[in-house]
């Protein structure tokens, strides 16, 4: 079964009361549907992490501090703003994994 | 400029000391990235917790209980697995949003 991107864009259905829950086909497809957006999640945290430790190298090979707060502020915000209470808890830890190890 | 996703899966050069910094292009196209990555991670964290919230309203119309603990627990050793010491805390900030708010 080839996934088009078609495939993993479905609506989502949200059961309102007790009366129209999700079938057993609905949350198997869900399921995989997390899975999918997991593993898409976590594959874009990585290359995050490893693209914000490649510039910071660069800014502390040429003197310059490795954060920039201001930048830093600005992606809080806009994470605050996109998922809610939750966003700078997920900001700050991608900000975190894009420092790295010193040295 | 349209976007192929060719554009932005690109290397990533990741200097190794003082005499290899990212140039100020190869920045400017890696704060692209970083934004772009974000809006990704950003969209899928928000269509899992959404289809999080649909099983979860489905369990508990049905009598069930609104999480799987074992679900749960293998999709943290997952995230460690995949990111490492963050692992746990992004696997339980995205279980978090797919409880929702109680009622």
């Amino acid at each position: 079964m080839s996934m088009t991107s078609a495939d993993n864009n479905f609506e989502i259905r949200m059961p309102t009361g007790t009366d129209d829950p999700l079938s057993d086909a609905e949350i198997q497809q869900y399921r995989k549907e997390i899975d999918r957006l997991d593993k898409e999640i976590l594959a874009a945290v990585k290359r995050r992490a490893q693209i914000s430790k490649a510039i910071g190298k660069t800014r502390m090979g040429s003197g310059g501090t490795r954060l920039v707060h201001t930048r830093e502020v600005a992606i809080i915000n806009q994470f605050r703003e996109e998922i809610g209470e939750e966003g700078p808890a997920l900001a700050n830890l991608l900000l975190r994994m894009g420092r790295g190890k010193l040295g």
